[in-house]
């Protein structure tokens, strides 16, 4: 080859590589926009979670909640923790549509089970401890926590401590005598914006005595 | 220039370009890694938590939770949802070693303040809810799970339902006739090896009908 060739052949070699270290560089750039966006550390994740938590009323009435993730959200309910490690909850999964409408039309604040595809209904073994509701309590939370986590919307609506309420659930769901429902949380994909609300209020925390 | 002048220059460029993309093409690779260790989706990483939450009763006596970890604690104990959003949730932050040791010694089941360098107490405005110990239970979960996203360790030690349990917080903390304690949870660095306990029981688990 002749030596003007050759410049020409490098030249040419130059500017390949060069527009690669571009694509490269510019590659690199997206994917730590992407990274940026799309991954948290363990504690900015949790905490935000928590944070945006909110109560969800309204679903997209035709789209399921997948059964992966009912049992995570199931599996989240269980890891709380309870007096004595007594563990005296029990969990129905109502998906039912006659069911979720038969339960919507009796509990006054439920009717968004209407809407929902599926609902979980946190009960308590009254023979494991005579304050299952306070462990429940930390059970419903959790599952409120893991439907946020995955995307999903949910509502805490009350079935303990109301006589009349807990009635409708026990005949409903063919609860025996000892087992008691706390909440009816019905459990769907979201329909429009939920905002979560800021609660935090300085006047309600008191440092060493009131 | 000479011809085969200029073609050494150009391929000293061409080295040095190539020496560039293997240096990105490393630094990318090894970004990715770090990444990939150090980040999570959000959904994994508040789930992680809340199946990673556990008892922690050995704390570092000597090692201090910050002001800042106390307030990010209690800004996620008061994003709770409350039964008529009536909030009736109140806040008392003990890090006073006389008091922290005076529960201590009086409260069967939370000795460990004797170790741990703050007590976080919740209690419950009677005023507010009559049954404000179902929300602040969920108050009490949400900070225990911020504790275990910070790295923090910390037990839920029952004050409600028990009349003697409760009385001894009231006296510490003096707290108003209208504000009832129901947990008193320990909070510090954790002491020594800490685990999870699995407590997913697939016969707790029931659809549609018990």
């Amino acid at each position: 080859m002749k030596n003007t060739n050759k410049i020409i052949v490098y030249q040419i070699i130059c500017l390949l590589l060069m527009v690669a270290i571009g694509v490269l560089l510019f590659n690199n750039q997206k994917e730590k926009t992407v990274m940026k966006k799309e991954s948290f550390s363990l504690e900015e994740t949790a905490l935000s979670v928590i944070m945006n938590r909110k109560s969800v009323r309204n679903f997209i009435k035709e789209k399921p909640v997948s059964k992966e993730d009912i049992d995570i959200i199931i599996k989240a309910g269980m890891a709380a923790p309870s007096g004595r490690d007594a563990r005296p909850w029990e969990i129905v999964v109502v998906d039912n549509r006659k069911s979720l409408d038969a339960m919507a039309e009796k509990l006054p604040y439920a009717k968004m089970l209407m809407q929902s595809p599926v609902a979980i209904v946190v009960c308590g073994d009254t023979t494991k401890s005579s304050y299952w509701y306070v462990d429940c309590s930390a059970v419903t939370e959790n599952i409120l926590l893991a439907v946020e986590a995955l995307g999903l919307g949910a509502v805490w609506t009350a079935a303990y401590p109301y006589e009349d309420r807990m009635n409708v659930v026990v005949e409903n769901l063919n609860l025996p005598n000892n087992i008691l429902p706390l909440a009816v949380i019905p459990i769907g994909h979201p329909q429009g914006e939920h905002k979560a609300k800021d609660k935090y209020d300085a006047d309600k925390v008191h440092y060493n005595q009131w």
